[in-house]
């Protein structure tokens, strides 16, 4: 089987070498006799697409790199798109990919990661660190005393990777756990799961809110100015998902008149946020660029096991435990 | 058995109020006998003072309040004094107090708290959180990727109460844990323990360094200069301590001069510190104002389980499990 790895051209950091490769398949040994090429060029991949069975790519070039109706002819062979991010909302519309490909994601790369940052955040906004933030910018010693988590309660939209990856760390401090999600079924980490439809009844329960859900039609402006309204006063809110999933001027308002507590947030609209951008400034925001579930050490490890957890599956005739359905968009 | 709990004069917050001594006795019903009043002036403490055997008391006033050899004509009954405080170094040299009377520490009623503010400082240090919030104020979405907590290494100095739950936290999260202490023995959340004496040759291994001992004359200026430039490049600091125990311009210093990744101190020198400290404008450091260990919530219940524990060994002739020994000081 040949697959070709396409590594982003200007992103060093997150390009899967030749040795991580080998690692890789010394550590799943059922996958040695794979044919590898890798390229970082248009050319590179180019030439490997006519005999590539498996790409394993950035989502963001798939949609400008294969218009409507290209793929077939130009990857007769292919079975598999590989992305290596956990959301493809950058790849959406769907258009563009024949049934006969399946696309996967890479959940499951980012659970820890997102853990610790999700937790991270859940703490420095239990502890006041957003208003620290501020006082130490206008070097001011105002001390604000807060509680430990345990028995507080934390609201989490998406329970997938990521989400798990922040439910399981709130359970470990003691937390009271909700999920928020598409299907009804119960999560191990969730003292309660409750349908996305079920969302406004459960804001305001909310003392944090954790937004960890894929970016679909059906997600954009999920965290609605009414919707802000209904958390509690003083609720804290921690975005890991996308930008576009919060009103990001409604969430400043919010901040601005007291109702919110304190954001974090890893995501923004537009990224990178241009310096003049209002978010950076807000009063009670705390924004990172981006960093929330990438593990540099052990990203592209991960990404390829679970890669090759997906392989066996297709050898296997299973279902691909990775395989993003284009109508739901993740 | 007469207890005189002498409340501060301008800190509700931390007031130990008639409800909570009612329930912490109802927790402990062999205190029930106790005979308690309560003051937050001066004339209180004074009309309390003859008749008390325990007085409860903030550790700040005590030193002023008793001058060298007053102490028992004042309360001539007296043989406990409890700090609600797990730092008594506000009180020392401990020459106006009697050998006769035994005094406690507040050590226990900060565990957890101090150890969620532990790891949320450890994991800001990690995702690069200084960094971040300098970014933040330039406007300036600039990502560094960070890896999980898992196999990394932290230096915790002091392991009591504080240190303690901050070793709990950093084991959860799967790191390395090396204690140092005054003595030698092992510590069950300590990978490895080292005593005082060998810090230096401890400090070159510091990933992360967290302060958490008491303030003393052994302590003060523990982390000079030439210690920090025994921690390896890009180190971070937390310190739950005091602002004494480190030589806080060298930590500015090193921070400039990149040698120090970031720091997380709660403590300063003076406190308040004054809006014109360089601490608050050194790129690299966030300070918050002493709150790493305070749960508003748990306080003072915290605080009277653990008086009503001490009076419990007083009765039973057991050592008391909170008594200061003066001439370690603490």
């Amino acid at each position: 089987m040949r697959i070709h790895v396409q590594n982003p051209a200007n992103d060093p950091h997150f390009a899967v070498t030749e040795a991580q490769w080998r690692d890789a398949v010394s550590r799943s040994p059922d996958m040695a006799g794979l044919q590898v090429s890798f390229a970082s060029d248009e050319e590179g991949l180019t030439r490997a697409l006519p005999e590539a069975e498996v790409l394993l790519s950035w989502v963001r070039p798939l949609r400008q790199r294969f218009p409507v109706g290209a793929l077939p002819a130009a990857a007769p062979r292919l079975r598999i798109i590989a992305c290596t991010s956990a959301g493809v909302d950058s790849a959406a519309p769907f258009d563009w990919l024949p049934e006969s490909i399946a696309l996967l994601n890479n959940s499951g790369t980012h659970a820890d990661k997102a853990g610790e940052f999700g937790i991270m955040a859940i703490l420095m906004l239990n502890t006041g660190m957003p208003a620290f933030a501020d006082a130490q910018r206008r070097g001011e010693w105002k001390p604000i005393f807060a509680s430990t988590l345990a028995g507080r309660r934390v609201v989490i939209v998406g329970m997938g990777s990521l989400g798990g990856g922040v439910a399981r760390q709130a359970r470990a401090f003691g937390m009271q756990v909700i999920g928020v999600r598409n299907g009804p079924e119960p999560h191990p980490d969730c003292d309660e799961t409750h349908t996305t439809g079920a969302l406004d009844s459960v804001l305001p329960r909310a003392e944090f809110l954790v937004l960890a859900c894929p970016l679909t039609d059906q997600t954009r402006n999920l965290l609605s100015r009414e919707r802000i309204a209904l958390l509690p006063r003083g609720a804290g809110i921690v975005n890991i998902a996308r930008g576009a999933v919060w009103d990001q001027d409604a969430v400043c308002d919010a901040l601005e008149a007291g109702h919110l507590g304190g954001c974090v947030t890893d995501v923004a609209v537009p990224e990178p946020l241009p310096t003049e951008s209002r978010l950076w400034r807000t009063p009670g925001m705390v924004v990172t660029p981006h960093v929330s579930a990438d593990d540099r050490a052990r990203y592209n490890d991960r990404t390829l096991d679970i890669l090759f957890e997906n392989i066996r599956a297709l050898r296997e005739s299973r279902p691909l435990p990775n395989r993003v359905d284009p109508a739901k968009g993740y």
